[in-house]
């Protein structure tokens, strides 16, 4: 009986038109062309490492689409396991129509045909967007993109700033910066414009959002615009790029990050904090299967942030669940903190299920964004909300319509708030 | 069936006759004088502030209490969702009577009525209580609390320590400890013997605990009563106030902390360990909805304190779940460490089950104090008790009668013995 | 439906032949002589501590062995709640044919003789394990043990290495390296070769795996054989024994630490880590009953070691639930990183639950080794096992069966592997 109510509930979310509020879709190229585009997905190739598939082989120069998924489905039998394997078989289901019980190394060629006819049909990307119930899809764009040549109605810009905030010391990030602003970065009077060249571009292509992925380490300071030290920083890391000295480097880092913060504040934008990274902890790994974290960190290194700007929203998505508690917290007190999604390695059912739990029953409902795919190819959106909603749906039945006596509509009006009217309403769509 | 098991188990749970360890019921007015006081609790004004009630709105001083449950009903639907708001409407239910589906905007008035009827009733407080089988309360009394005009039979008087180890540089506080002790504090030898009055006078009153709230950076360290940095550091309190060094006053924290214990040894009083909150985080939050927390603390930092005091039983509550498990594990080997309760930010439903399922399986049952209101207003003691003692049903029904076979009857013994029976034992009612 | 699916599960779970990857037993004398045998058991004793019972009247020198547990069974009903009880009940029930309902002061003498039947049986040994459903298992070996008179088919060596690494210091310990070696610990060089013997030695007599458990402050570091600064060390810690330096002292531990995984890689012995524990905190507490933690500790502090290292296989078991996340993706990450049992303070089922769930829905299924069980006495291995197969069919009932729609085959198939399969594949069985 608790089943079918949570069946039911899931129906009535699953029916709900989406939007997704983080991915790295590439608009110019949002869905796959092969199977190898969706088993290139880190997480496919990172597991398949893990589980003893060298990199070498993964990632040989020149091989075939078909021969790289031929030489990953030797091991990818050791990963069928994984939830993130569940997400490959629950799109080929749906999207694919493949019918089988499961995929190995003795059917995926005829995966792969099958693939291969959906994906050279024409209007693929916008068959998969309908069949995955998404209105529109946040993008992640490069500080200097140009954010031209595609509908910004369906895909929304949104200004990612890691490279301005943690790479400023390398000379090709500079000349990234000046040539997109047309400024010259001798004093940070230039450079703070030509940030702010950068918000007003973004802002005029219809972005909705800036975002940033932060070091455990990383506890933003206030700076004046004009603060001598980082006058000191920023001479240091324009004349010595990547030999400036590590303090002038945090400095610097430390300076943008805060004038971003004041630009997105000045053009409400909403500041995405995605906290808790490490990068490259395993250098020899796979492309993007190198990062890890370390789990000692805490939001009280953000509170001089959230003070400093009463008005800015910060949707924030935290890396390891243990910091989950404290982001409930966090948004349960600041009104400008929200709960964004489930990040990365929180991004599986046990962690969503705890992380979820706590956040439903303790922060304001109009403060929970709910979900969003990080894909970056379209046909992953379908089955990592599905992931989600499948979660959502049997907390409400649990803790809302059994143990809370809520009717089923009660519970679903919940749900649908969380999943798409938060994000409409944060991001001013 | 797994169902009613836990209902039945539930039932007998709820008709034991409580004892509420610790919460902040002042003793000259327990219960509330209008819905303004229920609306009151920092728990309410701090989500609707966060969910984007303007703190002015709340805090305008000179507004009626009709008026600010009027304006906070605006926002309250914002908060539906929480944990929080179903305690105000189990209350709404259970003690005035209301029997509507929810309440909002749209009915709120009427619930005031009816709440307003109840509480002009000759005894409000004392119905309060019977209707929800509470026996005695705890307090937590200033030092200086005379402690009269109270029947302190069932208001259980307690020695809340936070001002004398934390604010010990305030001239006020200063004051206060002189007037209320007699005593010159000069010199360390009339300090400890300040504080030593203040025992005598809380035990003849029939204290049973002293308490104190805990930043996650302290950590007691031992001192001799005549230590000459502490007496140092007393000097430059006293003289400087406020203006006193840092480290002086972080020494004078650390002598004053561990004095105490020695008298909370010395007069047989436990001392509750409150352990993890930051004050202040967000100045300009509502009133007590400002402090927030950083979860990098451990129990190891008390390490000292537990070996030094074998025969003073230490019952400690932890902010944050995730130290939880050390704090069952501290309480599995050390005979003194006893758990306490699920504090504020653990005190929701997700938390509190998994933290209990944690210490009813590993911790002697004779170890565990299982739930304290932490109420400022007597009609909070229900609800938030049946929250806990609806978790407690479920895991004993889960874990024991089903898991390892138990009879109903077991089962809700050891229910009992953590609800009521430790609580006795503990604290010698 | 469910239930009897979970119960279906376990039973094809049980029935499986175990190998035991790690254990303390002692194989002259691997199974209990008394009941005092099994009650001595640090669980047991330090419970019954905690829960009042002074640390003298458990550890009285000349006590009978009936006389040792009838003064604990004054106690252990305090402890009846626990998940270390039910596993006294479950191998009374099951090893002695115990039948009744509990186990308690009224009826303990008669158990007592019937273990003592059992016990006193030939061949007690081999019938628990036949019983136990056990082929084989590991050892914890002292470095200078003989690894003689005993069937090393059954009871596999492993090189236990904490006196080498954190205790050289001691001269006791340099005695035993040099005598076991036969060299003169003068130099690095020697050092390095006295460890090699006992590789070598460890080798010959069928050990599987070289294991340690590690504080959490340690972070292993890279070190030259020759380092210069390592040599200082090594003289100093050779002439001045405990008195050495602080510091020297570290930077030997870290030399060795470092020096054993480079023998271990040459040797191909998975080298297991056991990461987080601080020992002696309660210094008053029983025999093996004064060890806790600081749940503070990161694998970050690890990466170096995961990458100098790809070809061996780090089996890592962590002492806090906290932890595990990281574990998980450390284990997803790292293709050297493995996951190994539920440790100690985690190894309950609240613990067991939420870290197995995360496990098995993110980890390579060839990186996982399930169980182990850690005991001191063959008794203990059915009752704790038995606990780990209930959870991890109850998992594979609901995450598998039920929500992934996995066939009882398939997931029957998945526990397997994690029980067994990787333990046979990771240490070469």
């Amino acid at each position: 009986m608790s089943d079918s109510l949570q069946n039911r509930l899931f129906e009535q979310l699953d029916a709900l038109v989406l939007i997704d509020s983080h991915s790295h879709i590439n608009p110019n190229s949002p869905a796959s062309t092969s199977l190898a585009d969706l088993l290139g997905y880190h997480y496919y190739t990172e597991l398949a490492h893990s589980s003893g598939m060298p990199r070498l082989s993964i990632e040989e120069a020149g091989i075939s689409p078909r021969e790289k998924v031929g030489r990953l489905f030797e091991h990818l039998g050791k990963i069928d396991n994984t939830v993130q394997w569940s997400w490959f078989e629950e799109l080929s289901r749906e999207l694919f129509g493949f019918e089988g019980d499961r995929i190995d190394q003795s059917n995926w060629e005829s995966l792969y045909e099958l693939a291969d006819a959906k994906m050279n049909q024409e209007n693929w990307d916008s068959d998969v967007l309908k069949k995955s119930n998404v209105a529109q899809v946040f993008l992640t764009n490069d500080f200097d993109d140009t954010l031209e040549g595609f509908d910004t109605q369906v895909y929304i810009p949104c200004l990612r700033t890691d490279d301005l905030v943690f790479h400023l010391s390398q000379p090709k990030v500079q000349a990234r910066l000046q040539s997109s602003s047309g400024l010259q970065l001798s004093t940070l009077a230039t450079l703070k414009q030509a940030l702010d060249v950068l918000f007003v571009r973004f802002k005029k292509r219809g972005a909705r959002a800036c975002a940033i992925s932060l070091p455990p380490w990383f506890s933003p300071k206030a700076y004046t615009d004009d603060c001598r030290t980082a006058q000191i920083a920023l001479d240091d890391v324009m004349r010595s790029g990547l030999d400036a000295s590590e303090s002038n480097k945090k400095v610097i880092s430390e300076w943008v990050f805060w004038k971003i913060a004041e630009l997105a504040d000045a053009h409400r934008l909403p500041f995405d904090l995605m906290i808790g990274v490490n990068r490259r902890v395993y250098p020899n790994g796979v492309y993007q299967g190198q990062d890890l974290y370390d789990s000692r960190v805490s939001l009280i290194q953000y509170a001089e942030l959230f003070n400093a700007f009463p008005n800015l929203p910060f949707p924030i998505s935290v890396l390891a669940s243990v910091t989950n508690q404290e982001l409930v917290d966090y948004a349960w007190i600041f009104p400008n903190v929200l709960t964004h999604g489930h990040w990365w390695y929180s991004n599986t059912p046990n962690y969503i299920r705890h992380d979820l739990r706590g956040r439903l029953e303790a922060i304001p409902r109009n403060k929970q964004l709910g979900y969003y795919s990080d894909a970056y190819k379209l046909e992953f959106i379908l089955p990592k909300f599905r992931m989600y909603k499948r979660i959502l749906a049997g907390v409400l039945a649990a803790d809302f319509c059994i143990e809370r006596c809520w009717s089923e509509e009660r519970a679903v009006a919940l749900g649908k708030q969380i999943l798409r009217g938060n994000v409409e309403q944060v991001f001013s769509m």
